[in-house]
């Protein structure tokens, strides 16, 4: 049924799904549905404390016996200068007094941890079938300690010399994560993001460039794009936002009307609200101080001083200073739940490769 | 043997590639060989007097009977201020003085000319099949004599909101132009270009909201990504870079020699060559001035002054102030002629559409 298994093979799933792991969108219930259907789960780990995710991978095994995918974030942590701090705060001064805010009451930012000894021993003793790595790989002991596991390693490339660089270092496959992708961008190598390929361009050049199967993301959110991805050699894709559109995502009720309001040129990559670039639904934060921001401190610091005019903003409704990451394709997303959704994906992926042999086909 | 015949059906042609128009990068050799391996050839007519397109249409009509495409661009000109000018003249200043050259002897800025009546009755003489326009459409008179010779008229939207624009006033079909592709972007509607979709994104959310035919361009460089554009919805592909590496392309030894060490992560959108974003790859001008340079005057003034610089500079073979126009697969580009490109890439693209449904397709 589907023209290249290697994925499917490699993972032991059944469908060539990956339901991209979202930190703050999605958990436990998300993967277990997607799981169950038959496509890989993910749990985000980033902003998981160790409790949390212990927690969160059990309900997981306990409801199936199909494999799983723990991802982390391999930043390397750069702490905020004071001189950088002040710069950020005084950027959005303007916006505090509006709210009537105090911007000395900042909070810390949201945690956004580096995968360390602590969640490698983790893995160890939770043993996920997979688990995937954003922001590059981490240090080869750690890497060394996870693969001994048995586990199988994914790390996503935005360019091709970052699917080399993850290839050398003994991925299992790379996920092929192109410019139309939500979220944050998993460049480790490379700084320039208006330099950044389309998943069109991205994923032959990568499959060209490595042996291990390819996953194709970025812009795919329906059996069209999961067709196409096999098209270009891709071995299976990774979808991210059209998830947030099940009952299983846990993002807020503003993010979620603002999915369902969206267009395909209505994102931008800003680093205003973590300091690395991701791609979200424009605002006012992005439009009035971004969408890259010279003033926001290093990864995941920018989001503290962004905190409370959120929550100020959503408690009368408004995203106006939310993350609301979105890829660019949010308007084919569907109010499926996740495992409905994982299936009918596979089934109009399915349906559509099929017609693509000469039959009536007619768009 | 295509999935979907109509554009084939809609252009009377046999292969559904249409060879991108590229003002100054291809005439009539290489809209000729194109055309006559059954693709659509496009004779890019935005840097050409009426003498030369006349000459050119000619050669094409001498040499095939099959269909082929005259492009036009449609922007509103307008003319740089002499405090725009002089803002220009003052950024690049140093580079002239580097190369020792005097900034005040800048030429007019290379001929762009809108569609306008003169070049309307040209077409009603010449009577080319198809007629495709860039940066929107020409005012309704003119569009309503263009459509009464019988051509099938064709323009690029690089949104949603853009296709549907063309769509309302009676396009034959849309030419989805991804962020992925090489050259000037066709936007007319939209500005900001750190929104601009990926065809990936791009082309199932246009085949859903147009009627017409849909062409995928951007990225597409080899069979695989012409089958992925058949699986979004696509009736058809335009393909600009990998015509470029044919020996019927006019550009500069400088501007080959780049394509063929070009990767997929060194182009980017740039404004510096013409004041209208388009995507080359990246140059020490691009790098220094550049990509977005907010004193470069509108469109197309802001060549004259890079002129003499890129003059100077490729005489001792550097392309350091050079257009070099490409889009994000140019390494999937390959050293044959047109005519042969053009049936390679169908070929590849109908064996690849064949492999989709099951068979033992391995990458």
């Amino acid at each position: 049924m589907w023209p290249n298994r290697r994925l499917l093979d490699l993972l032991e799933i059944e469908l060539p799904i990956i339901q991209a792991p979202m930190a703050g969108a999605g958990g436990s219930a998300l993967a277990t549905a997607v799981s169950k259907a038959g496509g890989l789960g993910s749990l985000p780990c980033a902003m998981l404390d160790e409790a949390q995710m212990r927690a969160e991978a059990g309900i997981i095994r306990q409801q199936t016996a199909n494999p799983f995918n723990m991802n982390f974030f391999c930043h390397t942590p750069v702490a905020a200068t004071a001189a950088q701090q002040a710069a950020w705060t005084a950027r959005l001064a303007p916006f505090y007094d509006e709210a009537g805010l105090d911007s000395r009451a900042v909070a810390p930012a949201p945690h956004r941890r580096a995968f360390d000894a602590e969640m490698c021993a983790l893995v160890e003793d939770i043993k996920p079938e997979v688990v995937s790595f954003h922001f590059g790989l981490p240090e080869p002991a750690l890497l060394d300690r996870v693969r001994a596991t048995g586990a199988r390693v994914l790390s996503s490339a935005t360019t091709v010399a970052e699917a080399r660089w993850l290839a050398e270092r003994g991925v299992d496959a790379v996920i092929a994560q192109g410019y139309e992708a939500g979220g944050h961008r998993g460049m480790f190598l490379s700084r320039d993001i208006t330099a950044q390929p389309g998943v069109m361009a991205l994923v032959p050049q990568i499959v060209d460039a490595v042996e291990v199967p390819v996953i194709a993301a970025g812009g795919i959110a329906d059996g069209r794009g999961i067709a196409a991805a096999f098209a270009l050699g891709a071995a299976g894709v990774q979808i991210g936002t059209a998830y947030l559109f099940t009952p299983e995502a846990t993002i807020s009720d503003i993010h979620r009307a603002a999915l369902h309001g969206a267009a395909d040129d209505q994102t931008v990559l800003t680093n205003v609200f973590s300091g690395k670039p991701a791609r979200g639904l424009i605002n006012r934060v992005i439009r009035e101080v971004g969408p890259i921001a010279a003033e926001a401190p290093p990864f995941p610091a920018a989001g503290a001083a962004l905190a409370p005019l959120k929550a100020a903003a959503e408690k009368s409704g408004s995203g106006d200073f939310s993350s609301l990451w979105s890829g660019q394709a949010a308007a084919l997303g569907r109010d499926l739940e996740a495992g409905d959704l994982t299936r009918a994906l596979a089934s109009d992926a399915s349906q559509r490769l099929g017609l693509l042999t000469g039959g009536p086909a007619q768009d």
